[in-house]
């Protein structure tokens, strides 16, 4: 089970990284290997050219488990999104140029609507473009379990969640597994870019 | 045919796929095998790695011949052309960010109007800079019979059509075989990036 | 020696190719044989995958020589090139984005003119950034002998001439070599996408 | 030493160049050897595609050691790295567009500042995005020695200096190691390419 999560891995950080979505060894990917155990990345890697030695198992409370490593440093949002979703199998953080643009553009907002595109059907649970969706951009700290408070406390409200921005920071989005994960990413990266065009051609208004 | 077919359709994958032109497994692609059947791409799969196994036939009705799987959920726009193109051999549809932002802009408008561009000549039938072509972005809708007739009414009325956008969705093109429909394409993407560089240049004018 | 040149012309279309800078089948390459012929490519062979059969001899007058294939189109303006400049050994003809909106953007003045940019210095005879280099916006047509006259007149006159765009179709540029042609083929490219940042960033002004 | 050196200089080369970095040839990198001694690419040659022979060794006044090869014409900015930061390993210099437009943008001001970008904990020493970074932005010259003159009046009058944009001629970073340099150089170019989106989507400030 770790061997092929951290395969798994490995091949999407070659993959993204060849979008330059992790510039500077930036990102950190992870994926369920049990109800109580995760794989993650090790802190200050290279994400673009894993291997498995990169690569590290964390209880759910992100302690490292049978390894001196330390993970990486937002390993406390990844165990939270295993903790609150069952069923998230892969959690994916990239810090692309879109992301990073979006996060400051749209911060003060608090969240970015997308409404009416095409590809919000591949966020699972979306059936029509007619749909909308609020991607919300959280205010960056190194505080790490303040920031565990804030998405807590979004989710305690009842409030739906398939990714979330940290302003100037990138992004948080997960899935099943990982191909769900990985398509859900490229979905909101996709649209993120789309609304940044938009921004462009209309003229910032936010 | 079969497998000649379904080997070019993974091959344009592969290649387009590399492009970002669909994110998220959006897209899908077909050929025609005969007056009565064509290669239509399997729904939900990955258009970037596709296999023999992810395309399968359908009728020029857009039923499943000998499988149980399922085509493309827009396999109706497709088997809509080789009924109304008798030389159209393949079939493309892709979701990249110039298609998908130049729908967004440009759809009040019903056309983007293309003049002057060198580019023009890749469309079959141009000889010269010095035409014009209208490129269609239809309203999009997840009633696909109800798209199938706006671009019904459209051939109806007698109007030429060489591809057309489906607004926040990505475009449609096509050709006698695979080589020109991907000459079409990429002459398509390519204006509308350079129009969407004109309306960021001299202000959005739409 | 023929062979060496379409090894050239080839392996420098397949990495032009792979920058989207010959998109649907657009582009043409050349390099000199000898006093008397060149070696270019045939009429609307795929750019970014060409192979030894895809390129055929002229002569300076463009005429085909020992083949029935015709030459791209724009033959003409290469064995110009070959007979106004006798040490010019390769000319490049590609049509990127930025070539294509900056000669739409900067056609009506009928001139780029570079000035500031260390990457003048890539340009031969250039030894300082603090130069200026006019690169001339010729008006398309479809009539090859009229385009040729134009830049005759643009010579005659004794203006510098590195390079030029033709308006909504692309740059020509050569040099000594393969080598030297695709220094400043790159260096164009790269000014011409600095100067429509610019204009973005600016305000268009042109 | 020379020979791992020169293994990573090439390495780095065409992974940069695979981004368009170096266009036209431009673009140079060195490596320390030991305290009096670095590895430098020679001048002219193609720095996405190196090898160990287009590497040549210089003592840390720029001269060069057993060849009769020229080093690139930058070499006095590479050894005066070496010569004021005892713990320099690598020295890189592109020219990106990022790099190259950023600098005539903020050209003006001297300096870029960077506030509040998580991707400054790339910067060895920042261990928060609460920091501020400035970059400054030296005038450009082809007098060689004018140029360090300048840099060492920055650092003598003890600024923090961890890179550097010569003005539309690129950027200079370093590190202790190659893979450190790397880390500075992709963070720098990211952190520019994200200030242009902010002044294209807020209007042109500078």
């Amino acid at each position: 089970m770790f061997e092929s999560c951290a395969h798994q891995i490995a091949q999407t950080g070659r993959e993204l990284g060849a979008l330059g979505w992790m510039p500077a060894t930036s990102g950190n990917f992870s994926m369920r290997l049990d109800a109580e155990h995760a794989a993650v990345t090790i802190s200050g890697r290279d994400k673009t050219n894993l291997c498995i030695d990169d690569i590290m198992t964390v209880d759910l409370q992100g302690q490292p488990i049978d390894t001196n490593a330390s993970p990486s440093a937002e390993t406390p949002l990844h165990v939270q999104i295993y903790r609150r979703f069952p069923h998230a199998g892969a959690v994916l953080h990239t810090h692309s140029r879109n992301q990073t643009v979006a996060g400051r553009m749209f911060g003060a907002r608090g969240t970015i609507r997308f409404t009416g595109w095409e590809l919000l059907k591949a966020i699972s649970g979306y059936t029509t473009h007619e749909s909308t969706l609020d991607l919300p951009v959280f205010a960056n700290t190194q505080d790490m379990p303040a920031l565990v408070r804030r998405i807590d406390a979004w989710l305690d409200a009842g409030k739906p969640l398939h990714g979330y921005l940290i302003k100037d920071h990138g992004i948080y989005t997960w899935g099943r597994d990982m191909r769900e994960a990985r398509r859900h990413l490229e979905a909101f990266d996709f649209l993120l870019g789309c609304e940044l065009d938009l921004l462009h051609l209309m003229g910032a208004k936010t």
